[in-house]
This record gives C-alpha cells, sequence and structure tokens, in this order.
C-alpha cells in the first residue's frame, strides 16, 4: 500500500518539477503541497523548497501505531523487494520508494538524488601551496615521507591504492567536524559552518571508497591493514587536530595535494592502456551525474576534481586559523580521548587567534 | 570586487527563482546555468537541481590565484560587514552573499536556507516504548534515574535545564554518526543512510541548543558543568555504542522521551503564565520557518516534535538491530579510543544478527 502510494505520488512529484518533488510522497499531502507551492511562489522560488520529507508518512503510521501502542515491534513490516531496497515501518519511520527521472527505482540508501552533483573538473590540480612555516614544512615532509611508504608497497597497483587511500582520507572531515561539533556545545557557540563543511567532505571522501570498491575487492590484508591504519590514524589525528587545528588542516591540504597527484598517475594508466578504462559501476554514475556510459576515466578525473576542492578547503582552513598553544601534548596522547575535554576546556582558555567559525565555510559543494 | 559580484548576481538568482539559485552565484556562469536549466528541464524538473556551488568562485579565483601563486596567502581577502557574516577567499573558497526572500541579507553561516524545514508538529508526543527486555529496563531506569538528578538541580528553570539537556542530546548522534562512518570504511561497506540520519539529528539537537542559548545565558558553572557532562557522557557514549548500538538507540529512544516530558512541561509553564513568553529568537524563525511574530511557545512546540521524531528513530534503531556481543568492555572502558578499533574489529567478526545498514535510514526530515 504504502509502495503503491508512495510510487504514484514519487510520479506525480516528477511531473510536478522542481521543489515539489521535495514535498510529494503521499496523496495524504497534496492540499499542504499545493499551499507550500504557492508560499514558495511567493517567497520568490528556490528559498523554501524542501528536502524529502517523512513528514507525510509520519501522519500515516502515526494511526495505526497510537492504536497499537502496546506492540509497538508487532508493527515492524519489512518487505525486501529485488533491488534488496527495504521499506520499513516502526512508528511511522518510513523509507519512502524514490525514483529515477526515467522512472527506474532508486537503489542507493547511501545517499540521496539532492546529495548527488557534478565535479567541477576546471579546477586547478596543480596547485601547490609553497610551506612556508615550520609545521607547513613538518607537515609536508611528513606526508611525502607517506608518500614514499605507500609507493613503495603499492608501486603500480593504482585501483588498490586509491581505494586504500580512501579509507584513510574518510578520516579527518570526520575528527574535525566532530570535535568542532562538541567544541560548539561546550561553549554555546556556533560554528561558521565548519562542521557541515568538514562532515560533508568526510561523506564525500567514502563515497569515493565505496566506488573504488565496486572496482577492486579487497583482499583479507588489504581490510586487516585497513583495520590497522585507520585505528592508528584516527588516533593520530585525533589528538593533532586537538593540539593544532591550523596543523591538522595544513596536513590533510597536503594529504589531498598528493590525492590529486595519485590520480594523475591514474589516469596516465588509464590513457596509455597500462590499466583498462573499464565501464563506471552504477553508482558513481548515479552519485556525480556521469551519462551513463561513462568510463573508469571519467571516474578518477571527477574524483581528483573533489580532492583538488578539499585541497583548497583545508588549506583555507589553515590559513583562517592562528597557530594554537600546544599544551599537555603528552597527556593528550597518553590519554587520548579520556581527558581530551579537560585538554579542550584549557585550549578554550588559553585559546589565542582566530577561530574557524569566523571564516565563511564552503558549504554545498556536495 | 567579489562581494559586488557575488551581491549582483544573488540578487539575479532570486528573480531567476527554482534551481536557478543553486547554481547562480557568479556573472561567470550565466552561459552554463542556462544550458544546466535545459539539462534539468530535460531531465524531468526536480531530478538534477543542485545545491549551492562555489564553482564559480572556484573558476574566477583560479585565474587569480595561479597568477600569484607564489604568495596565496595574501590573496585571503576578508571584508566583514555590519552583520558580522564575513566573505573570504583563498585559492577559490567563497563564501557567497545569501539574501532571504525580502532581500535581506542570509545572517546565519551555521545552517543555509536549504537547511531550514517546517517541523512536525502532529506527531504523537505520549508515545512510549514499553521496556521488554533486560537491556530495555535498564536503559529506561538508567535514564529516569539521571532524570531525577537533573530534576534535581534545575527544579523548575526550564530554560536552563532545556539548554543543558541540549548539550548532551547531540552527542549520540554525532558518536554513532562517526562509529558508523568509520565501520564503513573498515568494512568497505554502505551504511544505509544511518551515517547521515545520526549526524543529521545530531545537528539538529546543536540548533536547539543554539535557539535556547539565545533565550538564556550560561553562567559559570553552568559552562563547567557543560564540559565535565560532555567529557563523561562522550566517552560513556562512545564505548556504550561500541558495546552495544541496540541498547545505545534504546537509552537515547529514552533520553529523547523525557526530553518530550520536560519540553511539555515546558509549555504548561509558559501557558500558565509561569514562564514569560517572550518573543522567538530570530534564529528559530529562519531555521524552523516560523511566522515573524512566532514566540517562545512556538518553538517549544517545534523543538519538542523534532525531539519526538528522534525518539521514533533511535527506537527504530534499536528494533533494527539485534543484541551483539558484548566482549572486551573492559579493555574498551580502560583504554576508550585507542583499542576501541581491534575491539570493533573483532566485534566485527564475532558480529550476530542484524545491521542497521539493512534497515532503511529515515534521512531528510531535518
Amino acid at each position: 500500500m504504502t509502495y503503491i502510494v508512495l510510487a504514484r505520488s514519487t510520479a506525480r512529484a516528477l511531473f510536478s518539477g522542481g521543489r515539489g518533488y521535495h514535498r510529494q510522497f503521499s496523496t495524504a499531502v497534496i492540499a499542504r503541497q499545493l499551499e507550500n507551492v504557492d508560499a514558495t511562489h511567493h517567497h520568490g522560488g528556490s528559498f523554501y523548497w524542501r528536502k524529502m520529507s517523512s513528514l507525510p508518512e509520519i501522519k500515516d503510521q502515526h494511526h495505526n501505531s497510537s492504536e497499537e501502542k502496546k506492540n509497538e515491534d508487532t508493527t515492524t513490516t519489512t518487505t525486501t523487494n529485488n533491488n534488496n531496497s527495504v521499506v520499513s515501518s516502526y512508528w511511522g519511520i518510513t523509507r519512502p520508494k524514490i525514483q529515477r527521472e526515467d522512472g527506474t527505482e532508486w537503489p542507493w540508501n547511501c545517499f540521496m538524488p539532492w546529495d548527488t552533483y557534478r565535479a567541477d573538473v576546471s579546477i586547478d590540480v596543480n596547485k601547490h601551496h609553497v610551506p612556508k612555516t615550520f609545521t607547513d614544512k613538518v607537515a609536508f615532509r611528513s606526508v611525502k615521507f607517506l608518500r614514499v611508504l605507500s609507493d613503495l608497497y603499492f608501486k603500480e597497483r593504482y585501483g588498490c591504492h586509491a581505494m586504500m587511500l580512501e579509507t584513510i582520507a574518510a578520516v579527518p572531515g570526520m575528527v574535525g567536524g566532530m570535535l568542532l561539533h562538541l567544541k560548539s556545545l561546550r561553549k554555546f557557540q556556533h560554528s561558521g559552518g565548519w562542521i557541515k563543511a568538514l562532515l560533508e567532505e568526510a561523506e564525500n571522501e567514502r563515497m569515493h571508497l565505496m566506488t573504488m570498491v565496486e572496482l577492486v575487492k579487497p583482499s583479507w590484508h588489504e581490510r586487516l591493514l585497513v583495520i590497522t591504519a585507520q585505528g592508528v590514524f584516527f588516533n593520530f589525528f585525533f589528538v593533532f587536530y586537538l593540539v593544532s587545528p591550523k596543523a591538522a588542516h595544513r596536513f590533510v591540504g597536503y594529504l589531498e595535494e598528493e590525492a590529486v597527484i595519485s590520480y594523475t598517475q591514474h589516469l596516465d594508466a588509464i590513457v596509455s592502456g597500462k590499466v583498462e578504462n573499464v565501464p563506471a559501476p552504477a553508482i558513481a554514475i548515479d552519485y556525480w551525474r556521469l551519462p551513463k556510459d561513462a568510463t573508469l576515466k571519467d571516474v578518477v578525473t571527477v574524483i581528483r576534481a573533489d580532492e583538488a576542492h578539499h585541497r583548497d578547503v583545508n588549506h583555507f582552513a589553515s590559513v583562517s586559523l592562528n597557530q594554537q598553544l600546544c599544551i599537555l601534548i603528552y597527556t593528550s596522547i597518553k590519554h587520548s580521548l579520556i581527558y581530551f575535554h579537560f585538554y579542550s576546556f584549557m585550549q578554550d582558555i588559553h585559546h589565542q587567534g582566530k577561530e574557524l567559525k569566523e571564516a565563511p565555510a564552503p558549504i554545498g559543494y556536495h
């Protein structure tokens, strides 16, 4: 039932065009939807559109569930279709059916049509921030050192290299975003949009990984390597970001510079025929809105553009921050998370120089 | 200069309406924009809109910066206007001027027009998940115990209570989202959208805090309490989620039930006149799209609706997960982050029962 209603209303939404799509998921809300369209029109177009809303479903389910309050768990109905996408309802939590513009079902749970975008492949891939300060130089050197190690390990297995690279590249954004989130809560202060910007970066890197996995199947020892590397790098970067966000962002900026270089080599290998230019995975075609006949070359190109964007964002973040006091490093490293709040507290007190929130966050690229 | 271009193009974007808004931020892309409008039209309307894009700026700045590659830092220009919103540019990272539909400037960096929404105030605020399993009962009892403590401390200072509550309520979503993100990387697996769903919850709770702070100014001892509480709760929940995501989500579900109760009491106090029904803060009016003359009552109502939604999401998540093996608790607690990956690794191996990614994530409510 839900399925039919949603399918119908989604289809209607597709023809209604524009912002309507994000409202219509149930016949129950046509009235509201029309009123909203007027509202948006009145408000000057794009401004008040909203993302896909589970409201209608919540309303629908809400009546059932309130009757069946004593046995919610039995109201959990799950139907799996051949696309392995699931429709579940529990207290009105429903994932509506979503369709592509060609009427086929939207197969992804991990990202929605409105998370997709076209990468800016015109971005300069040769930019390099010349190390100036001592921390710049340290960050640059350490990245170059890591580069040597990874080259030794992966040699010319570009796909594998890229895949492993992404498992690491998706960590800093998440750590930075989380720490800024917690800081915003501790200090009752706004984040200037940086929480979102860094989390978007992490999610984007994770999507790179999800794409690469379609092309390269990791072996058990690579899985083991990833787990170890993540365990080490997450903790390292966590403390690093606490100690000096400025240096941490610079470090990531250089990591991304290396990523751009790697993907450029990957592209050369594809062009020269060393690596077969296989068709692009379905997930990449949907996520970056690539043509149906896109190939690995197109995928690597857009991923490289993303990395170049992250490079700019992180160098920008680093420039936007002033050096902060590096105290209690030993304690931080020794006790990691347990004491980081007290360290952060002292950091908040002793804080000197600009904060990230004072600079505008580059939201919405992804 | 940047300022003028952006202001002009933003104004144009506002009149261009619809999806165009998300593209037009520079005179440099009119051509592309028009071609895109055709494209989107061809693709059936809503499907291929995109969020605000920094592409145009990237292109514009790119030329400057490539000339001035040797002194990027000097290309960082910052102009502050009386709204304290900043326009900065570094390697093409620019925050374009954004306007409300009435032409006034968009004053918030921490959320954008497309992050705003209308809460579903029709949601049932009386729902309660009856504890069944042992973990349910433990979770319920411990939440009730915490409730007693907080009531003792805050008594009838509702505003302050709400504010402090939100500093804690914004933690679980972030922790859960982060752990699922890292797990997705470790296991090369999709998240089923749950990373996004949990991070959305965390961000929404943080916006509640940002709203409450406008109404209640925290005293120094409250700040100290928040820092301590966060330090303890973050670490507790971090380990809790590693040990049993199912129990952790149940726990949060009950926390949210208490939040709903608190806000209901808050509303009663406003209605009975015990608490003055002051005008709603500007940030709340923009975030929840409330009428200009909205009051505290309206704000508390929408916040309560959000909490009720989070209650459902977390109970749903808990139901979607099966109990997992609780091993190495002692190690996890003792070493917290340092060893959590190895613990998680074992957890991944010994994993039993359903995973969250198998259930559809309620994305896009916020």
